[in-house]
């Protein structure tokens, strides 16, 4: 009686913390859209993707940390996945661009960080590379380092990533459920004024439209005029950016990783990309000046991965046409205006940096406004 | 007393007849975005900018038209106007694209039409160019000529817009109220299902933002999942495409013309053309794979005019800072987004090319809607 | 005896009709680059390719033409050929561009022709297309036509270019040899100052390389500093702008089509794109601010062409990787370069408008400098 | 008199010295183009313009270096240049792409080194800058680092540039002559199966055509078919890849830095720095699969720098019209094509890495040729 007595205590304290921690927006009954999400509304229902965290938080003043992304569980260098990369806005520095726009692929996990450690994100991805047995005469490797800059609640000039936290992050990679809010990345982030940091989400299609699963990834670090499902949190509440004069929050950026397991080719995933800013405006997103918003997806179908070298001199694929490339492009975009607002629901009030302190979404209210304009499922 | 009653009953036709057809978004207490609009809530708030429309329907079968939309009033080839083109998919018989790319600046009227009527758009654009006095030794014409597929209502393959209405839709011009829904090149377009057309709207930045004005003109004939300032409409009324098969109304395309007074160049223009998009993403859009969503920005600050010829070997210019670009951006974005809820609420059922009719929006339900979600100001 | 007679006296014209109108780089001895030449050293060693040429000369003032490149002898709509276009530099007309960006397809015949007739070669490809039984519920057509400035020579305001003529070039399409020079979108145009107009080349590559031809056309018109498998022509001549001002043949435009068998998708045509603006600059063309100068690449490998409706939502496809590309860059520079020499020797004095005389390169003079710097194989 | 011998002696050495290591291509009597060079035939005639070497040469297998240009002697972050970065090819790792192509500016100087060392010359160049005290509160630094592949002479994988390499080559920077060959960032690169490394050049324009300079820089480690001044020295040497396989030196890549104090837009930087790969073209360059050609041109006119912050939201700029740009793109062409063969011309014969030997441009063989070709200038 005793045992069944601390259990009951138990489940009821992880129910609480539930409530007021690990609550996604859909356990509010707030649904993004009209496509079913996968099991784990997550990047991580794209089969074969892995998501690790490296979280940096020492002393006072630094908030920072690493996410990486992995595209499959093969070596990614000898067997490339067909990408793309759309610059939203190109205020960031993003490495890696230009070689996956001419070559339409992607020979790294995907590193996320902030602004001025892209150069150990580097490090980091090489080093990862370099050493795969398979990889020993590799001598040319191009990284994919994203980030948005976490200064206000991070020492960032303390330039407190190294080689080895983006090292810790890939070998914490994982598949199942992916951790979010105040976490790898999105560790000092901010959000329309609030704390973001990372956020997941997926779609699957229906199978008559070919039965897909899109997965959305994203480091929340951006300004705007909020809005939740079409309920205009920022106007209600009166923060927003853009009245008098530029408020500081208006800026900053977002990250966005797209996998798919539809097989497309770079072309199409470049479609894909762009539309997931979309998903960023319905947010009420603008991509502000000082943005470097940057999508980068991928197409995991292990029919149509890229053999470093081949006695071949073909590469033989099967693609999604584009006439059916439409329901993909809807599918990222409710991913990626769920993950965003799941990065919000998920990140947790913090004090940084000399004591900045970043208020988490005050979700109280904004479930309140979410009833007042009717948006809460029952 | 007679009189009275009388003037009664006016005013209660008068009232009806607006109820029923002219009454636009805010004239229901809906209200997008938290800018201000101009004092017409229409691109022409932008001083210069006249639009002109050609509306074609004969007989049964013929219902399309022209829209013109011109920059300034002097001669826009002698005084070229700093310009781009944003492609949000290119699915798209645009005329003019890689040489405003090029040179960044556009060389005559806008011209909106249908998909196989850009040759005639660009005849008459020519013709009216190469008549004008000034221009008598030219021999060389960018016509920029936008179109959406109006093949549904509209005999397109009969071909019926002729250069004459070109140059009638650029002899209609005009400042003022723009005539929205069913004219020029709204005529025959279709828009989430619905009748779409011409729509407009405006914003006005405070002036310690700049005071500058961004109006927009929209041709919509796209589909997606509709939402109205926040209200899932077409959810409600589970009328949208992506559910078992891809319907027929989820294609199609979106043209969008800003125009602004604030002092740009072309690279920035570029910038708030790219924003456009998410205006148009945030009633429901997706640009999907067979649209063709082109945004065309200019800007009609008189300094930055640029002379066809010179006698210096230099332009100067004076140029908003990338700094202070975001609030134009958001103004673009609410502009399009308002602008294209227009032309719905403008719309009016019609019957076309073999019988086919397509309804307007059902206002008395989406009303309702708005009302259930709270999104009438009352 | 007097039959041999007759018969010598006619090979002696022949062979002196040759040498002062017929004879092409290769044929004096000239050779580009170190590739091999098709057997037709012409764009039609291409297996499919067809090339069509309506030559317009009327009165003294009308000189100018079309010229129509058919990728392939099925219905073009129906199985549209993966293609790219790169832009050069921008200043020229031609429509198509954004859908083939976004699409990575043709799905018409190329059309040339002059700067002021780009709609009425739009007109003539959708009444080509929309004529085909095929084709009888087309509403949407994405028509290819590029264009250069004839107006020296031709009364381009007269815009003498119609519908007709473009139905035309097309009819006229064959195989076999393509006719060079004043012909076609070639008959009014200027290159380095003296006639220009048609050429074409070819290359083959080797076996262990693929052995793919690659086969290229161009209309020329534009200016530079000529010079001719690296003699400097216009150096020795001091014949060329950019000394003390601008001169007037400095500018002007180069259309530029490329086919190939290669199976290639449209992300490495743009590559090969790309690289005839190296054979163009390898003549000694700048790319001048004036110049309109796109490049069309085109492949026309079966196995890959895309069909128009399908019960597939997939196209499976045989690419060539990304490694294997390089000789057929290679393969266009060159073909491209000596495509271009071939128009200006082929290519005959004329007078046209306005009693505008441009005479054709004084090849006499040329071979003496080809010999002065020992280019001229005996 | 003994020591007017000793003189003598030493004049003679000198001489000799100079016969055999340091005389440029025009010093062989060897003159590229038509424009003239400027005083220093360097991309230090920009005025302001500064270039530093940091060479690496360790022990039997370290073999690279960095080079860092800087476009202006003031903080550049505080006073950023206009500029523009155009992809040639885009097989490389180039930082700093996309913001350089958002903003239109480069806020950092510009560092050159190899290709698994952009993550130290990303380091190195925040460094710099935020140690700068007029930076102390910068947060957000856009580096721009371009790399060729070493890795044929170099211990590449070894990673041996550090971030106090890339502060010594900012710190070495100096105006005047610019060390050509095997330095800096062109210590192990090849080039045509030569050694290659650093070359420069410049052209001033004729007053009438704006007097303007224009200075290139070029880490040449590419492949093709040698050409120098129109002599085919490869087809002569029979020395070239693409004749039956794929031979090793057919690839790698090409940096290329254009300055000019031409007053100049982004826009028209991304022109220019279009037009430098034709120059390229002209050395027999092909811009191959595995090429990394980036060309970054740069406008140092005083006048149009762009302040990081600034009280007035306005920029005020003068600009060269784009009908005056033409001669701007030949001085490009011309000055890439002599700095990639100064940099042949100035390389040496080196061994490095498992002891592997690339001999230097045997310049006696290419002067025979040269002279068979009558391209000397006697």
């Amino acid at each position: 009686m005793k045992t069944t007595y601390y259990f009951l205590i138990i489940a009821l304290i992880l129910s609480a913390t539930m409530d007021a921690q690990n609550k996604r927006l859909r356990d509010y009954g707030i649904e993004i859209g009209v496509l079913k999400t996968g099991k784990l509304n997550a990047i991580t229902d794209v089969e074969g993707v892995t998501v690790g965290h490296e979280t940096i938080i020492e002393g006072d003043n630094v908030r920072t940390g690493v996410t990486a992304i992995i595209p499959h569980q093969g070596n990614v260098f000898q067997n490339k996945v067909p990408a793309a990369i759309y610059i939203g806005n190109g205020f960031g520095k993003l490495a890696g661009y230009s070689q996956v726009k001419e070559l339409g692929n992607i020979e790294t996990p995907i590193i996320l960080t902030n602004t001025l450690s892209v150069a150990p994100g580097m490090e980091g991805l090489i080093s990862y590379t370099l050493n795969q047995e398979e990889n020993k005469n590799v001598s040319s490797v191009n990284s994919v380092v994203g980030e948005t800059n976490d200064g206000w609640l991070n020492d960032i000039r303390g330039r407190h990533v190294t080689e080895q936290h983006i090292l810790n992050a890939i070998a914490n990679a994982k598949s199942g459920s992916v951790e979010e809010g105040n976490v790898g990345a999105g560790t000092g982030t901010i959000c329309f004024g609030y704390k973001g940091g990372i956020g997941t989400s997926s779609r699957v299609l229906p199978e008559s439209l070919g039965g897909y699963t899109v997965g959305v990834l994203v480091q929340t670090n951006f300004g705007g005029v909020l809005e939740i499902n079409g309920v205009p949190i920022a106007k209600e509440l009166q923060k927003y950016p853009y009245r008098d004069k530029i408020l500081n929050d208006a800026d900053g950026s977002c990250m966005i990783v797209v996998m798919t397991n539809a097989p497309l080719n770079a072309r199409n995933l470049e479609r894909i990309a762009k539309r997931a800013m979309i998903g960023l405006g319905k947010t009420g997103g603008i991509a502000s000046n000082g943005s470097g918003d940057y999508v980068i997806a991928v197409s995991t179908a292990n029919e149509n991965l890229i053999p470093y070298q081949s006695k071949s001199m073909f590469n033989e694929k099967k693609e999604v046409r584009n006439d059916d490339m439409s329901p993909l492009f809807l599918a990222t975009i409710e991913s990626t205006e769920e993950a965003i607002l799941n990065s919000l629901f998920a990140a947790k009030t913090i004090t940084g940096r000399d004591g900045h302190a970043v208020n988490s979404l005050p979700i109280d209210k904004v479930l309140e406004l979410m009833h007042k304009y009717n948006k809460v499922k029952n």
